[in-house]
């Protein structure tokens, strides 16, 4: 439902704004809306890995209000008027927009630190109700339904176990900082939908603390004042996201190349690559891709083998690479690259950036050379045009003249806090904005390539705007491991998490990537990985930071056919994921769907998270524990068909729960029996033991 | 320098309070030395190791200022008026005290959870140097010179490591919540001493956090308003802790026995303390106590043995002991046991305390049990009066009629937060004051045994007022490692910094206590420590909480033989640790005393926390590292004589450093030239190789 019209009811001491049934924004002297003040922040960043105090200076209710002509106003200010802010309120395509604007009160001065960026504490409160559910705030691992717990939001790297109450979390924050926590992620942002069926976002990148833990109120936390709040009304969660993904701009379908089979992580040089290709192929694994991050040269360091972070094809290590790329794509199989938003310190592409004055600099103005763990890199400054232009050049000629289809665009999380950029933007301020500029120029050179109907690029880190710019997220670097904060159910979680801040297409690491501190990637993990990636958008393997250390596709032949298994059906499914992922392009509904945007009546389904729907027919319940052979699976209400013997499994008015059995191959799979491509499913499952 | 009168100096936008030539409180409306507002807690509390996370909802500055007739009083408040507190000034026994209270403006109401004890939030800000060097806030174990630092306050385990940058820490952090942090002390104190000669006291219980990091401001914050804060001027650093120490109330003299050689900690029952007595004194140990702790009864937990806390004699672990006793005490060996605050549940000093209702209560009026680790204990409710009359009566009667001379009187910061107590005090605000109403428990105990001149027990928790009640500090429970934040050196460091805030008897457990995660304590580090611990006013060595882990005491014939020359070293300086004592009785002189006591003109002095002076003439430099036979003394300007070889060590008019030799047994010690002690020295060395 569209917000057509919002009515400002007043009280002795406050007011309530409603739009279209719903109080979405209350102030009461005694409950302030909003409290302003200032505060100091101290961060460091140690590999991606922040280290974030807060300290607040100062922070005051702006208890006074005072309501504009024609309610299209409020200004609140503190008792005394130190602080003051007016909020302009409009309609705006069917949303209600409230701007927010700092006003000096009379006698009132800000000098010096008080005006830094980033200095100002502001605090919303919007209405809450008890019984709500929350998602969103961008890719969150740990928690689906954020209701109860607090969500900074803060680009960085995700953190290595993500848990205080795991060893390897330990083992990382002892060895680099970089064990994180539960709200640690690639892609925050100020964005969440309610099940009471309206939206919020933020316009702000400042950091922020979204916190859902108070019963009556959703307290939003920022750095400065958010320019704008939009909140957006829905009768229905898939109405919700159509907003949503409307305001944000939506991911566009994806080449039909990548239907076509798994996309596989190799690295090596030309030759392995096709050998592993042949031997891909004649273990019957349809191979989509070829996805070879060491295009460009390597670089050993103690994490494991690193690149070189210079987006030139490396004709040594890959010699011939321009004809098997096009010998390659005849026969089907298309080849990525790797690249990400720095370029290598001693290589060719920094030094041309240096030259040019396209890097960021530190603040005496010197290029500004980031530690990444044994190696160090510049940042190009995508908030200069020319640099922005200059780079999406090199990666449209470099990758894809080369004649690469696409590539993986990693990191934008590193942008350090005192670092001084073209554009004037404080650090801190562009810090969270820097993934979406990194998104954008990628999003450039596809189309300076003109390659947009060739070409996919896929990223981990995001922010606010995303969406619109980047085609395809993948979850960023899982533990080889089950672990329920960093393993494959995190994976799964991050996906029916992002969907609802309106990024639909999502995929992950098949096995997981990071592999320290004793991890090795079992058999069993990369076949149960693999499994449930053949129900979702895009299949691709990665060899993880330590090769040898994991359990690879092509380790054995068992692997080899289980995974050509799984890529069989998820071929066979083409045609039903493309039309799932049409109606992510024309919509915003999501490849990967929580089972509550179908099933709202099913109380279970808006905290379930390790199941899903893939598009509107299947019902998807990934096995993610070690050694289990069955899992209880959750059914929403209605008839379900089991997806591999076709016999009915569930047949019910009310929801409800059964164990399956489900050995390796045969993750549990339901088909709703009214869906209109039974057949497909039915052709699926012939292709799986085809 | 006894404050006489204050001044207060104007200006348009504020003043200064001045006392005896310094600005001790400055106020600007720019630079408000209040703020004030409210905050939320979350606190956890697991084995005594507390989460504590503090939400800051509102905090305003008091910007304006109203001064009183006689400038005896200062009004401050918000603009508006909605927060507003008063200042009276007044000088009470040469002291500054300014005292707060907070005023409600007209129309201003505070209610329900605005009302809650520790809800408030106020930040104080005092005038500092950036030169200046700041020490106190209690025992603080790894920092001496507090300048750069903030420290939260509030009583809990000391943490296992201490230091996110170990392994250790890390191990007890995944294991127990327990690796603490550098702040995390037993004995926290709101009062801190300045290198600029005055001293500052806050008159609160509530959780407060003293920084230190500003260059132009101590940063006080606090969860409640402090009823005082008191500011003491000096003109040097022991006329300042004469002054502090008389505030707090000064550590009497030490039983005449404690002199007599060491204490050892001994375990297993009557005969195993006789067969050890007989073997130390045999190999020349002079035994001034036995000191232990199972004297109750034992029980065993995965953290190794623990003890019943049923603080009655147990006869079936020490047959005879009453006889035991006098005998030992007739050859000169004290008898020396153990008690908590704590009474076992399942035991008969629960039970009895449960029935009497002397126990605290939980929030549904129940009694509350706390987990200590595989067993739970009641909390006598120290508030209560008769409670309190009955807890002293049973030590009194249990341990001192029985004929002990002394106990260890163990923990005190475990009141939980949610805790209900008698005399209606919240919890949250009597946490920190657990550790004093233990130690007078425990004074009063004495008292009642009329054992003033006998009896010593010693503590390990502490907040403001355990200088008055408590006559001895151990360290606590130091790691059996030679780690600088929870090793020997930490317990050194300990002594120096509680010093300054007026507790001048402490010594530590001979080779430290905690035995966990693969630690074992080394014969070496046994043997350094025992060096340590000869010149300091308390030999005890503890087996630690894994004694088969650990290097003991008579675990062969070099360390039997080790300790006693050690032993009787500090036997020999008995009479000059008496007039130290003596010293710390009458004006507050620590018996270990930081270098800038006596050599304020050496600017290392004020940093210096690995070496001390003994009472007034002996500079003690103990080796603190592993594997060391050498180690670099920093010598203050002026003569020092080598303490084992009689020699000239160090003659110049500034300070310096110089290596020396350091041999097991010939820690770098040196003498003033000019002490009249110099035959008590020469005695004491020919003690050693007696």
């Amino acid at each position: 439902m569209a917000i057509k019209k919002f009515s400002i009811m007043r009280s002795n001491s406050g007011f309530m704004l409603e739009a279209e049934g719903r109080v979405v924004f209350k102030h009461d002297r005694a409950a302030p809306a909003l409290s302003m003040g200032m505060g100091e922040a101290r961060i460091a960043m140690h590999h991606g890995n922040f280290d974030i105090e807060d300290e607040v200076r100062e922070l005051c209710p702006l208890s006074n209000f005072e309501i504009g002509e024609e309610n299209a106003s409020v200004r609140f200010s503190s008792e005394g008027g130190r602080w003051s802010v007016m909020m302009k309120i409009s309609i705006e395509d069917g949303r209600l927009a409230l701007y927010f604007s700092e006003v000096l009160g009379a006698g009132v001065e800000r000098k010096g630190e008080d005006q830094q960026a980033g200095a100002r504490r502001v605090r919303i409160c919007l209405p809450a109700e008890s019984r709500e559910h929350v998602y969103g705030c961008g890719e969150q691992f740990s928690h689906f339904d954020l209701r109860g717990r607090k969500f900074p939001l803060w680009t960085s790297e995700q953190g290595v176990g993500r848990n205080k109450a795991t060893r390897v979390t330990h083992d990382a924050d002892l060895n680099d900082h970089a064990g994180g926590d539960y709200w640690w992620t690639f892609f925050p942002q100020p964005t969440f939908a309610s099940s009471e069926g309206y939206w919020v976002h933020a316009d702000t990148s400042a950091y922020s603390i979204f916190d859902f833990r108070h019963a009556r109120a959703h307290e939003l936390y920022f750095w400065e004042l958010p320019s704008a709040v939009i909140i957006g009304r829905a009768e229905s969660m898939p109405a919700l996201l159509e907003d949503l993904s409307a305001y944000f701009g939506r991911q566009p379908e994806m080449p039909d190349w990548v239907y076509r089979g798994v996309i596989l992580g190799i690295q090596g040089g030309t030759e392995v690559c096709e050998t592993k290709l042949r031997r891909a192929r004649a273990a019957g694994v349809p191979v989509a891709g070829i996805w070879a991050q060491d295009w460009e040269g390597i670089n050993i360091t103690s994490f494991g083998q690193r690149l070189r972070w210079n987006w030139v094809w490396n004709e040594e290590r890959y010699p011939g690479l321009d004809r098997a790329i096009a010998q390659w794509k005849s026969e089907g199989t298309r080849f990525l690259v790797y690249a990400n938003c720095y370029v290598g310190r001693g290589w060719s592409l920094c030094k041309e950036a240096a030259e040019l004055g396209y890097l960021v600099k530190n603040s005496l103005g010197e290029d500004y050379y980031v530690d990444f763990g044994e190696f160090y890199a510049g940042i190009v400054d995508l908030t200069n045009p020319q640099a922005f232009d200059w780079f999406a050049g090199k990666l449209a000629k470099n990758i894809l003249e080369l004649g690469a289809s696409g590539w993986m665009a990693d990191f934008g999380e590193y942008l350090p806090t005192d670092a001084v950029l073209h554009d004037g933007t404080p650090a801190l301020l562009a810090h969270n904005l820097w993934p979406v500029l990194w998104a954008r120029c990628n999003a450039e050179a596809v189309k300076k390539a003109r390659a947009e109907h060739e070409a996919l690029f896929f990223m981990r880190a995001g922010f606010t705007g995303s969406q619109r710019w980047c085609p395809m997220m993948w979850a960023g670097d899982q533990n080889v491991d089950w672990s329920n904060d960093d393993g494959l159910p995190s994976a799964i979680r991050s996906a029916l998490g992002l969907a609802m801040c309106g990024h639909g297409l999502h995929h992950s690491d098949i096995g997981g990537y990071t592999t320290l501190y004793g991890m090795h990637r079992t058999k069993e993990l990369f076949m149960r990985w693999a499994e449930q990636a053949a129900f979702s958008p895009l299949m691709r393997t990665h060899e993880g930071n330590r090769p040898k250390d994991n359990w690879q596709f092509d380790s054995d032949a068992e692997t080899l056919a289980h995974l050509g298994r799984m890529a069989r059906v998820h071929v066979a499914l083409a045609d039903y994921l493309r039309f799932a992922v049409a109606e992510n392009a024309a919509r915003g509904m999501p490849v990967m769907r929580p089972l509550f945007l179908s099933y709202p009546n099913d109380e279970r389904a808006w905290t379930c998270d390790d199941e899903y729907l893939l598009g509107p027919d299947l019902l998807v319940a990934p096995v993610v524990t070690e050694g289990a052979n069955s899992r209880v699976v959750h059914f929403p209400y209605g008839t379900w068909i089991d997806f591999w013997s076709g016999t009915q499994a569930w047949d019910a008015k009310l929801p409800g729960d059964r164990e399956f059995t489900a050995p390796l191959g045969a993750l549990p799979v339901f088909i709703r029996a009214d869906s209109p491509w039974i057949a497909t499913f039915n052709g699926a499952r012939a292709a799986a033991d085809r």
